[in-house]
Order: structure tokens, then sequence, then C-alpha cells
């Protein structure tokens, strides 16, 4: 099996593993959120909050790329920013697992 | 005395009435920015947040021109939107103070 091809099975399990990885990632950015306006004092604090969330809505909306040519590449950013775990992954077949992990790998070295 | 020129003392009247605005609206973008994200339940929330930051920032960044020969049109709109208060602008010739709201009313119809 190729990391080319994905079965019906692993497109709804890739499926929901994408999900997962964004609602993590949404509730992240809205917890950080929450901690800077809660301490926000001003005006240089207000327009640092909106540079933080427009880079963190460009990043989500470049990365949240579900295209299956794309998938292996966004899944391994995702987890190795530790919004996508590998139990997401789970029902994938090996190679797809070995390589988004390894792909991940690579953004330590 | 021209709405052209601006004395020293004006200048200075001027100068505070227009920080005094800016502190107003910052701290009207703060208290709605801490309503909204105390309602924010999901990722559309959290993006019309950005969207309500990006739209005021952009507001503020054109609105608050500090050049002596937009300052009435800068004034009248701040006046308008009720950021800048007639007792700011106290000290300043007579007809500034008309210019200032005269083009004020402009808006109201």
């Amino acid at each position: 099996m190729s990391t080319d091809h994905w079965s019906a099975t692993e497109k709804k399990i890739a499926r929901r593993a994408f999900d997962a990885a964004y609602g993590r990632e949404i509730a992240a950015i809205m917890e950080e959120l929450r901690r800077k306006v809660g301490g926000m004092k001003s005006a240089k604090d207000l327009w640092q909050i909106e540079d933080f969330l427009r880079e963190r809505r460009d990043e989500v909306d470049w990365k949240y790329d579900y295209r299956y040519s794309q998938l292996i590449y966004v899944f391994s950013i995702l987890h190795h920013q530790g919004f996508l775990l590998e139990a997401d992954l789970a029902g994938l077949s090996a190679d797809k697992i070995e390589a988004v992990k390894h792909t991940g790998d690579c953004f330590r070295r």
C-alpha cells in the first residue's frame, strides 16, 4: 500500500484525525487569546493581539489543506506541533503512519 | 483667526484632545474585545474576533491622522463618534470649534 492511495476507511480516519487536530489547535489559540486579553493594558497590547490572531489565522488557513496529495505532509506538521496524536492515526496503513512520523522528525533536525 | 492656523496654545490643546479621543477609542475596543472573547465558543467566533480587530485597527490607523491640515476633519469624525468631547476642544478658536461641530453634523444628514 502506498502513501498515495487512501482507502475509504482511511479517508474516514484521516478526516476525523484532521478535524480533531483542527479542534485542538483552535482550542489552543482560544486559550492563548483569553490569556492575552486577560493581561491586556495598553494599545500596544491590543495591536499585538491583532498581530497574534492574524498570524495564527494565516498559518491555520495555510496548514489545514485537506488534499490527499498533501495530507502526509499536513499530518506530519500537525503531529510535530502536538495537535495530531499518534492515536488519531490508528487504522491508517503502517507506511502512512511511518511517513507522518518520519517527515515530522525532519523538523527536529 | 482661520481654521488653518494653529497657535502654540491651540496645538497643545489639539494634541491633548487627540490623545484623549485615542485613549477613549482604544478603551472602547478593549471593552468590546473582552466581551467578544468572553462569549467565544467556536472557530467561527474566533475568526470573527480577528475580523473585528483588523477592521478596528485599519480604521484607527486611517483616522488618527495628526496633520494640522486634516485635524478639523479628524476631530469632526471623532466628535461625531463620541470619542472626542466638546470639552476637549475648549481653548480652540470659536471658528475651529464650529467647524468641528458643523462638519460632524454633515455625517448625520
